[in-house]
């Protein structure tokens, strides 16, 4: 992989827009890189090619499937099969059908404060009822849970499923310990909760293995868990290409989707594509040096925070994943999200203002979620500092 | 673009599963055509090539869609700009987000009898109520939509859209005209009545222009109308792309949907590699060598139909598309399409029984769906005599 400077995509400058601190997109820097050049080379002379543009398995692509099988089942100590394992169009696609056929119209969805905004979207595309479960520095909140369920199960209302990122949360950067995830399946087996697990980080560790999945520890216990995982973190989102794991009936009826019968499985030519690039053992040293670089982009932006934030500013040191949340100052009084996030981007910076993480705007707007993952990262100081100078000028104004 | 024998994929024989006249999937042996192959090499090498790896545009990636507001503009004498198209992920997820964000829960939803099975999937996934309006040898019956709107007005119920397959339906063959079209827009008018028109088959003609779509037809009228394009049909499924085209309120609303906002752009790794291929001038003659091959495969198929079904048995001889719809003799009594779908099966012939395009299955036990388009041109006469055969024997043991 050749790290180019990626200065020329989202830097700031004449013509350049602002530094962007906003979006969890990949570094750019990262993505055609010459083995993946090479893979599509290869998987286009192969003699296989033209399945990659047919209509597609329902569970999709065999030999992609049985790849992911092997590294699940291997890092996790699971024996994951067929049967558990099918193709997804991105994490997009799972947590969408998982909302069509298990959230009916109306059915109740728990999700986490703060979650990932583009997942309440979908939900409310299929008019879920949404119920917000509050999170600490450890993430979700097991007897907040347990108090809400009881609440529900009071009201007569069996939640479909908890929606949670419990690995490098998106967009608090925090990861339940293996103790708060067995404490969460105790209280899922308890009032009969399916969990769909959103680990889309799990492989952006910056300091060794991470807690077994919910999925993993919940083998062996009946709980209903599916976890998904991507490729958009670790190889390229523009694939659109992901996996769900879950236990089988779930894989059937997901794969007996109207959308799945009729377009074929998940992106059957990116698929084709991605199974030659891993089958050349290309992907996990990928994932090893994308470690050390988003390693390096949050050191960049911790550092930055700590030389030029005011002291009344908190934030969180992820130890894996995308995003840093931050905290604005209260004192003397609130310095607003969405102010600092208008000033910022008339200033030169993007970043994304707390409210739309959560159900109800107003707990937001003390936050900030700042993105390392996309700037350049010879941009990461400079984004920082002019952020900082804006926060601070609220703080004089008061 | 060679044209290799591609009975290896579909024929009979041992190992190689029944001669499949059961699906609409395209000829493979038009899938992997050297000049595809090169536009992925090209892709690969532009220096704009990561763009197609991160996530992309709401309305998808550009290059695209201006090469395709350019043709449709062009064939169809309108103006079409970027507001009125965006890319999507195969007709099937252009079907998807209409029901989603147009036939909320419960929306009324109609549709043509017969339809395509898999839109009925979808709309049911929704929980739509659907109603379905029959259909004769000229596409939909306007005068039985006009009766079926006011029976729905007097119930209080407004549809949220018409689903209509104008041009070489799917299972009928059959292609309205450009009065039946113009009457159908004035009916929609009357009622404010949306219509979604799925077109992926419009490149398909064996006999030159057909009747300029509902959406063309539509313009300067007021009416919403929908019309749904698709490389499924004419360049490879496995890419997972079409196009929308529509009024630019409806592709606003498409673009803000929680998909397209979680997941980018429709495909960008495909749609980036098929704007190479378009760019280099591939797509266009390819469209009329498609149309030369399955003319050649739909006689194929008629001729065999005319050498060995019982005289008691009618079929359509489609003017373009991908499907021949076949009547089974109800004299003495009715040979019923499920019996003979699994008959046939057993002898090595799959075809499509007419349940399932029907919302009432029953209406559909006399026919049989027919594609001509997959199994290898060499197997379409010994599985249609086959088939001649299984539905004599049924006669005969009447």
């Amino acid at each position: 992989m050749v790290i180019t400077n990626s200065a020329e995509h989202t830097g700031p400058g004449p013509g350049r827009g602002p530094i962007a601190l906003m979006l969890g997109h990949p570094d750019p820097a990262t993505l055609a890189t010459p083995e993946f050049r090479s893979a599509v080379a290869a998987a286009t002379d192969a003699p296989d090619f033209y399945e990659g543009l047919q209509y597609g398995l329902d569970a999709g692509t065999r030999n992609l499937r049985e790849l992911l099988q092997e590294k699940s089942s291997r890092e996790q100590g699971l024996s994951i099969g067929p049967a558990n394992l099918m193709l997804v169009s991105g994490a997009t696609h799972a947590v969408d059908v998982l909302a069509r056929l298990y959230a009916k119209p109306g059915g109740v969805v728990l999700v986490e404060a703060p979650t990932y905004p583009d997942t309440l979207h979908i939900f409310r595309d299929h008019q879920s009822e949404l119920h917000a479960i509050p999170t600490d520095e450890g993430g979700l909140i097991v007897s907040a849970l347990e108090e809400r369920l009881a609440w529900l199960k009071a009201q007569g209302k069996l939640p479909s499923f908890l929606y949670t990122i419990p690995t490098f949360h998106n967009p608090r950067g925090s990861t339940m310990s293996e103790a708060r995830r067995r404490a969460l399946l105790e209280v899922a087996d308890k009032h009969t909760l399916m969990i769909v697990e959103d680990d889309v980080y799990r492989d952006l560790s910056f300091n060794g293995p991470v807690p077994a999945s919910c999925f993993a520890l919940a083998q062996g216990h009946g709980q209903r868990v599916c976890s998904i995982g991507s490729f958009s973190k670790t190889l390229a989102p523009g694939l659109r290409l992901g996996w769900l794991v879950a236990p089988p009936d779930v894989i059937q009826t997901c794969m007996a989707c109207g959308t799945t019968q009729m377009g074929g499985g998940a992106s059957p030519f990116s698929a084709q594509v991605v199974a030659q690039y891993c089958r050349s053992g290309h992907w996990e040293p990928h994932i090893r040096r994308l470690r050390a670089i988003y390693a390096m982009r949050r050191d960049l932006m911790v550092a930055a925070l700590e030389r030029y934030m005011p002291a009344e500013t908190t934030w969180t040191r992820p130890e894996g994943g995308f995003f840093v949340w931050l905290t604005l100052p209260s004192m003397p009084s609130t310095v607003r999200a969405g102010d600092v996030q208008q000033v910022a981007h008339e200033a030169g910076v993007a970043v994304a203002g707390g409210e739309a993480f959560f159900l109800d705007p107003h707990d937001g707007h003390q936050h900030l979620r700042l993105a390392y993952s996309y700037a350049a990262p010879g941009d990461l100081d400079a984004g920082i500092r002019t952020l900082a100078q804006v926060i601070n000028g609220f703080m004089r104004s008061q």
